[in-house]
């Protein structure tokens, strides 16, 4: 490069560094000549010097993306314009694999890591706590001293439950997903404090074919059929509406339903359009993101859970209209 | 790291690097000692003399990562037993925001890039043409000297269409997304060329919503009304299906469904589940995989479009079986 240019590789060098005397017109062409060729500062042996990468690792097991992509938005969202990068690499559930890959993300010197993922009760399969970089949890499992952002999905159910209930519905059930996932348990709880002991609960499968079954059970049996419906997530709460169509009840006229999750894709496309609770995942990972930065900048961040809130997104399943 | 080890840094790093003379009890202390500390041999030095990095840079504008995450999952597959890792780079339509994450990923000293997107007929708004490494376009438009790889869609359609009539099915229409995509030109045209001067080909949007307003358009027109449909997504044909079933009309048994996509979400969800063309992303993605890794090892390869076959996954929205 510096031969294509003219002059010596010092002097190259202190031109693209801005740095050096010379006149400007050298520094212009060396720039120029650098253009051309597609060259690049050595930033590998710059980064022996600054010891900033400028580049924050994703890791996530969610190869769906569901969780993760929201996540990652917010980080670049929030790290952008600080001129940082966000890397994604997925790891599946492969414990040597997973090290593979984080042992590659650590020798590119990114300046932390966020780990995510698609449970918030289940770890990834590898051990971050000796990483040499700063290292944040954001919607997966953390340890004990680690600094880890999830979605507060209680008060995101209690704010859904409440709202049923400001449409004036008197019997609300809870139509929700496996009862091995620790989420189930805490909107299920958030939702059993607020309706007190005419809490129903019926668990199964986080699958529209659920949401036609529960129904069926609901309207089949000898009991009078509730009048609202809370459900664990927007697939469980499409199904309900759907099969409720099918039996020519109406939502929200006879029954107000609301989801969880506010995945835009089966939310807007329910007919009628989901009132459903949005984990912010966005806001989530922008939070995460400008900690992880701050740790790399030295400086300090009490460790803990920190619960972020949710957000109900008012729509036509419930009747009532947006809160003013 | 060498201090706690007791050693010297010279010693420390030949120890690791399991070069030098030293006792077997003098290498296995620095190793241990490097464990402890989570000591990781410093990789930007060792970059800056082999030459590889054992990584490839993933570039994408499919922020919702429909279309990349399949393709991500298919390379990671196809290279992570030569131990290279794959990292994500989301870029968003600002060039200047582009250009400073492959600005980036260029100063990791990536092996290479895959360029990809969430359309096959539109280009990342980023000049790769010069950058010191082999790029590899995969599900976006790359430049005419460049390796690009895409799926086959008008094979793919021509088999839905085939499908279609070896179910017997005799006045076969097309519902479809958006003029301006390429892929509702290709997906078209191979419809046409089965059913000839019959073709009926009806444009509008890429949602359920469409499926619902064109069947609506079709069944209270004056005309007899089709008996199979081959809809250019999946969305649209959940919406087509969904509408039967509101009149009254049997699928399969009436009318046969083929969508295109295979977005498990929607295909396998809809009632009954849809039989719908598969692009194969995982598949194309393994193939830019080795062939970005064969170009970065030295090796040639011709440049050009490559279109990999779609597969036809028969579910039940059309009658007939899984060919043999």
């Amino acid at each position: 490069m510096a031969a294509a240019a003219g002059v010596s590789v010092a002097t190259a060098s202190r031109a693209l560094n801005d740095t050096g005397r010379m006149t400007d017109e050298t520094r212009e062409r060396v720039k120029q000549v650098a253009a051309e060729l597609g060259f690049r500062p050595n930033a590998m042996a710059r980064g022996l010097l600054s010891k900033r990468s400028f580049t924050i690792g994703l890791l996530t097991n969610d190869t769906y993306g569901r969780f993760t992509l929201p996540v990652m938005a917010g980080i670049s969202e929030a790290l952008v314009d600080r001129g940082v990068s966000v890397f994604l690499c997925a790891i599946e559930d492969d414990a040597t694999l997973a090290k593979v890959h984080v042992d590659a993300m650590l020798d590119k010197q990114v300046d932390g890591i966020i780990a995510s993922g698609k449970r918030v009760d289940r770890r990834l399969p590898v051990d971050l706590s000796k990483a040499p970089v700063p290292v944040v949890y954001a919607f997966t499992d953390g340890p004990d001293d680690s600094v880890t952002f999830v979605s507060d999905d209680a008060q995101g159910s209690r704010e859904a439950v409440e709202w049923l209930a400001g449409c004036g519905r008197k019997r609300i059930v809870h139509i929700t997903g496996p009862e091995s996932f620790a989420s189930v348990h805490v909107r299920a709880e958030a939702y059993r404090a607020v309706v007190g002991e005419q809490a129903e609960i019926y668990y199964g499968k986080w699958t529209e074919a659920w949401g036609h079954e529960a129904v069926a059970r609901l309207w089949d049996g000898a009991a009078i059929p509730p009048d609202g419906i809370f459900c664990g997530n927007d697939q469980i709460a499409r199904g309900v509406v759907d099969a409720l169509r099918e039996r020519g009840v109406t939502v929200p006229g006879d029954v107000s339903v609301v989801g969880f999750d506010n995945w835009e894709i089966v939310a807007a496309a329910t007919r009628p359009p989901l009132t459903t609770v949005d984990m912010n995942l966005r806001a989530l990972g922008r939070e995460a993101g400008l900690t992880v930065l701050a740790l790399a900048e030295g400086e300090r961040v009490e460790p803990g859970i920190r619960r972020l809130p949710c957000q109900l997104v008012v729509r036509q399943s419930c009747g009532g209209s947006a809160p003013t």
